[in-house]
Parts: structure tokens; sequence; C-alpha cells
């Protein structure tokens, strides 16, 4: 059986986000068992499962991911949408479009120290779409 | 309810492969929702989704990732299979074995630039072949 | 339907470990079809597939992914818990914290030369936590 829905995230600026309660609020009569997938309908924003904690963890994020995949490099060749176009592309496909997380006794299962992050790669993003399935 | 089959992709050229409506051609009898997971059953070729529009994005991806692992390091010890052995390895746990999308209204539910890349990262793949499941 | 269990692996050294014969020993009657989802409940932890044979791809793996993210930057601002713990994170978040796997005939339908590998990016991780889901 499948539930689905989407959530449009307003406009965030260029960084790693903890939308964890954003999402946790959307969520009515879970499945005692089941899992849930949260897919990004974007190919320059991505999403992932890190430490909801401190917060200078997602500030080295987003360094340590420009490092990967620097902007302004001379043999890129699709440019044309600004520097940050295509080092967002490549990191959507690094960090990943979709994420999927069990359900166990009617909650989302996460380790203590996990928080999910939305991941805005792109200096002016927009809003952005979410899709969420709950499978069981 | 599970329905599952496999997909064989003739050998193409290492780089980024649009596959969407190759895809979208097997797919019979969608449920009206769900989710699809499409899986790769290599080592050395991966899947993700990226922009559908521009061909200079799947160019500059072979470059882009091609220098994140870059081929003929020193260090590298597993390298009796070709230089681009390794590399294709690391690039496939990188960019992933499998993608997970959701089903809506009977379709796959991508967004408007979104389109399914299969990653050729051997210099001579071969066939491939992916594994599809669709879950509802 | 779902069934779900939890798995707990013991302390293992930071690196690249095969669990694929110890995640097939907890899998009883598998449906004929599905998917299965192996969650990692922790964000300095991982989980992928890749080569099942030769033991020096993942020994690559340990240097190749450590060149990506190395430890130490003089830009890294989370560091009171030891120069491996931040680059934990984001190996974390590029390798993935979850796999889906299809079950066709009630068997991982894994690739010949596939094989699931627990990673573990602490220097001193202790005990992991998976979540098994299985979902047909």
């Amino acid at each position: 059986m499948t539930q689905q829905f989407e959530i449009t995230l307003p406009k965030q600026k260029r960084g790693y986000h903890l939308i964890t309660s954003l999402v946790e609020k959307e969520l009515k009569n879970l499945p005692k068992n089941g899992i849930i997938n949260i897919f990004v309908k974007h190919t320059s924003a991505g999403i992932t499962i890190n430490e909801n904690a401190d917060p200078s963890v997602r500030v080295d994020f987003e360094n340590i991911i420009n490092n990967i995949v620097p902007e302004n490099q001379p043999y890129y060749t699709h440019t044309f949408e600004g520097s940050d176009d295509m080092p967002a592309h490549i990191k959507t496909s690094l960090i990943g479009h979709s994420i999927t997380i069990p359900i166990s006794n009617h909650r989302l299962n996460l380790g203590t120290w996990q928080g999910i992050y939305f991941c805005e790669f792109r200096n002016y993003g927009g809003n952005r779409k979410l899709v969420v399935s709950i499978i069981s």
C-alpha cells in the first residue's frame, strides 16, 4: 500500500538544511512498519542523512563538497547558467536525489544523531519540490 | 505488490547515457501510486538522475568525475584489469548502483529536467543488466 | 507487506568490510519478488555494493576515498571529535546510508561480482546498527 504526497520547500540559501521536523510534521498515520522514500524533483539540489546536532557539520559540508567539485574549472563546457550550475549537477549525483528510511512502530527509524539534510546547491535555487512515498 | 523484470542494455561507450525513454518503453500497466527501483547488476557501472536537456552536462560529468577519481595513481594496487577498472569501482559507489523514483498517476514522477543516466565507467563494458522493481 | 529487523554489527576496524554472507544468514522466508533496503543508523558509517572477489579493491577503496576527503584540512571547523570525524560524515553522504537490492525467486538478485560492503569510516566506531526492511 502506498501513501504519497508532495512537499514544496520555500526558497533556501545555498547550503545544507536540516528538514527532519518539517518532514515529520507532514507524516500522518504512518504504518506500523514500512519504508519512506523522499525524492527531490530537481537536478541541482539533493537530499541526504547526516548529523542533526552540531551546526558546524553543515558548514564544513558546504566547504568540503565545494573543494571536491570546484567552480570555474577551465575544462567545464556547461557554463551558461552560471559558475554554480554544473557543480550543482555533479553534487546532486554524488549526494543523491532521494533517501529511503525505515518506518518502525509508526515512526521514522532514524539513529539518535541522524537528521534529514536538504542540500541546496544553487546560489538562487527557488522553491523546491519533494515527493514523499510511504510503502508498507 | 511487486512487478519485476530485467533490461539488458547493449554495449555502450564509456560515459553518461540518457536512458529515460528506453526504460519508459518497458513500463506497462504502472500502478496508480508506488515506487520504482532500477538496480544495476555490475560493480563498474552506475545509475543516477540528472539533466535531460543539454548534452554538455553529460560531457562535463565524464571529465569532472574523472578528475575526482583519476586513473593511474601510484598507490593503486588493484590494477591488473586496466587503469580504468579501479576508478570504475569507486565511481560506481559514489554515483550509486540503484535509483528509486516515485510513480504517480501511473507515470514516473520525474521533474521537468530530470532524466535517467546510465553511467558506463569502463572503456569496454559490454552488455549491462538492470533489474526493475515496481512496488505499490 | 513488510518484514523488518535489526542487525547489530560487532566493532570493526576502519575500512570496507564484505558483509553479504552475514546479511544473507539473517534472511528467512524471503518473498518470491520484492526489494530489500538495508539502512545504517549512523552518520559516520555507510553501506554500498561493490566487488566481492579481490580484497585489493577494498584496500584501494580506503586509500582513494581518503584522498577525496582528506583529514586535517585547515578550514575544517568540526574537529573536536578527532581528525577522522568530519571526513567520516562526508564519506557517509557520498557513499550513502542505505542500499536497495531486488529480491527475485526468494533470493537477493545481486550480480556475480556484487557484494555488500559495510563502510566503517571512524578509527574506533564501536557497534553499528542496521535496519533491514523487506518489501513485497
